[in-house]
């Protein structure tokens, strides 16, 4: 830690958000790695709609992840984000297929957002007490993220609300 | 109701969230209608400044709709949004006036906006407790209604800060 | 009516023309809020595609609702565009459907667009005699909503030009 | 006139909707030179919305002028749009206010359009026999010309449809 | 055919616009590669306006292609747009010359366009009886070709309205 | 004259000033409607080159009426703009050629922007002791003039730098 | 004291919201004027850099500055933005440097920030209280403000974390 | 004074272009804040015309600001642009008026541009003998501050060139 | 053959590098005629997002035979693009399908692009020995070919990397 | 591996070339992680210059990723990116700095760019023997990294070209 | 000299402005190649901050080069830029260095700036008095020029106004 | 030489591709000052489309001398760039003709051409032995440069391939 952070927040609340906005560092470089990675294996009479989907949410969720590095500088922090240091500590979000028709992925993939979102949630609970800063990007994160995951969702209802 | 809805918020408190989303759905389909009908039927010695004036504000305010519309979808509702469906349950919002001239028509469109922000109001203070990322596309979505009706009232006020 | 209208045309022939342009006016008004509808509750394994082919749609109906309107107003009428207005006097357009898959959805898009052309043809057709400009207003109207139909339709037909 | 026409068109017709045609390109010469002249003389406390309302306009005649020229061209004709031809054969159209208010501006601006527009309808109607491409060209001028009217009667309407 | 046209045009004035249409496409599809042909070996010491002059021409003729082909689709029909199949029932346009210089290329592309618009302006006579908005597309056509053959034929002028 | 003028300009220098203005917004006026008709009215083997060539100045020409006599304004004066008002005092600019070959327009042209140039630094000579601002407007309208007139007899040159 | 506010916001919660907002103003108003005087008194072998990382920083704080007045507007009140006003009141921030190499400036413009940022924070806490849209106003704010404060410290950290 | 200015002026005369660019910055200063200020505070029945013309000449002042202030670090001076430092040697511009209407507040506009107009033509007076650039600069400033206050004189003048 | 070619080209080598680039030629031009026809010809559930995948391509085989057809030139042959001429001496490319679903069509042409792209590749082994310029236009070409292969592929691929 | 590859390409040598591909992809991954990570930990008096001067990088690094991965898919492969994939069979670049000044960080991206920049040279060695398309793709990438080593060497190299 | 020149200035005097504009052609074309090289040749901790300053004002500097010539050209003469004869009857401009460092390579250019500014204010003098175009575009080269030196100039300022 | 160089290329390697790269660097200067002094001395009745096509190559070639000069600081190296050090050790390229018209200056551009691609072809075969990156450069220099050249030629063809 440095010896300065944001006027008006003391050191330990600082660390406190800190180590929340790391580990969603961490979340969303795992994140915008898998999305590339379906964005080349995805096959199917889909194809093509689907491959393109994917691509500007990457651009956000690479977004995301900067922003909270940032965050992290401002408060006075060091952001991890080199590959070695982001599975060091903690399992990196794991992703089993490699080539796999559309509805296949979307499945894996609306799993992945439950996953994601819930940390999302979880440190915009803690944020909220300490800083409504970083509560406020949390919660532009979340929209976003709950959007996306909602036209992933769309591709699976069976048209009566559920997804098998 | 599907059977998901957004991680971490339980199906009551989403069908409840969703309740205050259909509501303000249907005043801003309300809302944008009006609206354009003002553009058309206004008149008077500040007819393009006012004519003009309008038309953002019908694009912000389909925005808004649409915004809403694809919350409680991501939510797992159903947005209604026909024309038949918007009026089955309530009272449309009124709007009395065919052609007559700018400071009229802006009379009537402050005390719509009351009525409009109200709500939008009522249902910010709902979701507050329930969802933080809905009650934040209330508050985005209060700050530029506000600010239009500013617009509205700054051509009806005397110059003391009264409106006749 | 107003004391005027536009030059080289009579109050009558105005008046002809502006209760055709007020029917369409309701129509419009009646289908971009159906089509926005459409876009919230698609759902299925196309969602994306036909999610994301809606909404230019939606602007152009948008688009032919204004132009429409201003042309009642330049022909001297008071266009109505009010969401109690523009049920009072008929049924508005209906659609029964909320969420559903892709298929469902177009084919009930397929028969909203014929019942909406119809319309418009009529229309073109007892333009034509009294005024060039509001008929190719209408020309280029169903270019356009003709055009879409084909979208619409290009997914229904089974490969042998039948539509099932 | 040329040895040749547009294909599909003979000489004699040609030469029937060229005079139309130089007829509308003296109109359209003589209205963008008074649009800015009344751009610059008109005061008022309505003066900047009015100032700004007529550029565009002035931009679209010109363009019109510019069109219904080069059709003539096209045609086999040689269209005269210099300053001392285009008063020679006719009196000009005149506009006999300087620096004034805006409404008494546009009091004028009116039967000046109502004028021009009677014209563009005239040779509308001639064209609309020997050739529908210059009939297309006076209809959209046409459109453009009365919803322009509309704006300007628009600041000249009391509010019950009455210009005084 | 499908079993689906236009609403309002019965099958039969459908088979006979598309018969139109479907002529107008192998016209143009023909015209834009001749256009690249000329652009190519055009010489001379006027070169390098004349090759730049035609690339945006060639833009508009493909649009023109694919304007009446997805008129045919949109009327029910087949547009035919495979090069085999557009030489099959008939002689493709014939244009004799490679490299040669731009005087000599604009003799031979003016005697095509009055080819290519006699043909445009054929279907629009046809058109017009059945359906305005194929009528319309040939109107707006013809305006684009003859105003291009107006630019050939200015160069071809020898100032006296003659072409040798 | 309004009981107005500039800070810092006298009520008599203002009315020198608007005069010389006055003289140059009439040429303008005349120059552009003159290069239009050229620009619609030039053929020959290098059409395209010069009639694109003649565009831009136009918009630059028109640029410099607006300039001008939004300074007549500014100093307190009234532009007079109007068709007739413009030859009312004094001969229209002359323009005797319709259509003719480039060499034969840009020679004529040649003649025309002599006089229109040195009207202008006369009278930037007599602003310069009244009013910079006014001079500086002449001396940026100068510089384009001037540059056009050396595109049109780069034309002309031989190659020695004679005209002939 | 206007007779209106914003509804659902009563009239004493209107005035107190207001008194923070004014004090923000003042605040921004001085901050972009000292901004600017950094970047024009900055000088060093870093020059370039600092100077132009300062330039969107300015714009941002104008924009700040004019987002809060315009609330004071929406919320009834006078936003008091003039030079003499801004400093009646209160001493306005200081600012001892003029000529300065980029490492002195920089560690001047951080404490500055650590002043208006202190200010930003106070506000949000009692706006909190009141009105979401205000406090959301402030949020966005602090979150630009703290960032660029950390781009300013950054320059400063000796690579351990620590600010001389 | 630094131990350099620009080549081929001399350090007495770089002083005293120095002294008079100091004062238009403060002035310059001063009047966007102002001018903001009027932005905030307008009302009444052509608000959104006036509100609206006002912000394109804020970001012009801000550039004269500029401007002029990089002119003194150019020729070796430090500009002072601080909130507490432009007003110490001298009264800030006055404006008395927070909310009003807009004829008042352009009433009030008109007496300032007057003052801060006199300002530029003192200054372009001593820097035509001394520096060419400098006086170049003012020059263009006084052509858009003289143009604005036409606009602001138009909306009072009675239409016979009076302002009341 | 001209009677020069590109430096350091001997007129042999350039007549052998010209024969495959006009090979070239007329496949690029066969292709992108038949890409339009199955623009226009596919129907299905997935219509939408295949109409649209395939303009983009149209228009970068459209620049590839402009880029091999302007080399030809630039290596002093003359490039032959006309229709009659690019089937007299060689079949042209087959396309059996008209009306069609998107898979079908699909297989179709991907057969088509093995066909375009086993030449693209000889072409290129034979220029890499004469001329490097002609291969790298070569390689750039079957880099966007190939890729846009993988496209069609990915559609017809079951998800273990079989195309039935 | 799929049962399709590049027409003209054999299974054996598809297989060889991905294997190049693969080890860039996971190469490009951590490339980009570790930029983002120097741009968000870099400090000093350089810092806004070399923050901003990485970022574009950045874009480069992940638009190679994807392009090499593409590659891997067009020739019948499957792309591995997933987090855990890429560091499942080799140890990640490693990058042992957080928080230091600039150029602690730019001597150690140096180091990292000749290890990346050495495997691009040696899969262009074996690339080009089996497959111009992908070895002209590492070309490309060889060109921007070894430029964008030049910027980060020219911070380093004392003025003699030594870097200590 | 050709037979013409620019009207209302005398060939003699012409002749002498040209003179003055074709040293200044000179320095020009001297100084952007120089800049080009220091661009290329600067190294150090500042590197791409002044890389990044440079090239703006290359193209800048590229289009005085270009205004002086056609303004040679304009007034009657011809504009020496090849290699051999610009550096025929004088000593190019010198630069000594090649690979150095920031400070180094800007102490160089502050000395070229002084060389160069000081024809250009000398020629400006002497164009005072012949033609107002002429020194018009003096004085807006010596504007930025200056500019530029100043920001040169400010890399080497010690904090105190001095230079070492 | 620097004491780095890029990966995977030695040192005496490097020294042998900077050679070439600094021949190609001053013929490419002198050539855009070449093509700039043609396009201010050109004259003819083909004036304004022969003195328009140079300005974009002017660019591109500018362009090009940037690259390998950036290739060169790249390579370890240091280019030369002056004005007196790219005449030093060879005769700059040489241009007899001042203004001239437009056929003539064209011939001279062309042999022109022929010079400066042979040297790109030469530097081009032993670039290939050693760096690809290097030889990719020159390739796209060289079809750039080839078909300026296929421009320029084209201008003199008599229409059967022969240039008098």
């Amino acid at each position: 830690m440095s010896n300065y952070t944001v006027p008006g927040i003391d050191q330990n609340s600082a660390k406190q958000i800190i180590d929340g906005l790391q580990e969603r560092l961490t979340d969303y470089n795992d994140l915008h790695l898998i999305l590339k990675h379906v964005h080349w294996n995805v096959v199917g009479a889909n194809f093509i709609a689907v491959h393109e989907m994917i691509d500007p949410q990457i651009d956000l969720v690479r977004g995301f992840a900067d922003e909270v590095a940032e965050r992290i500088s401002t408060l006075g922090g060091e952001p991890i984000g080199t590959p070695a240091g982001h599975v060091q500590d903690r399992k990196p979000l794991e992703y089993p297929k490699n080539k796999a028709n559309t509805q296949d992925h979307l499945k894996q993939v609306n799993d992945l957002y439950t996953q994601v979102i819930e940390g999302v949630r979880e440190s915009m609970g803690e944020a909220g007490e300490l800083d409504s800063v970083t509560e406020d990007i949390y919660i532009a994160h979340a929209a976003e993220l709950e959007k996306f995951q909602w036209f992933v969702r769309a591709h699976l209802d069976d048209g009566t609300g559920n997804i098998a």
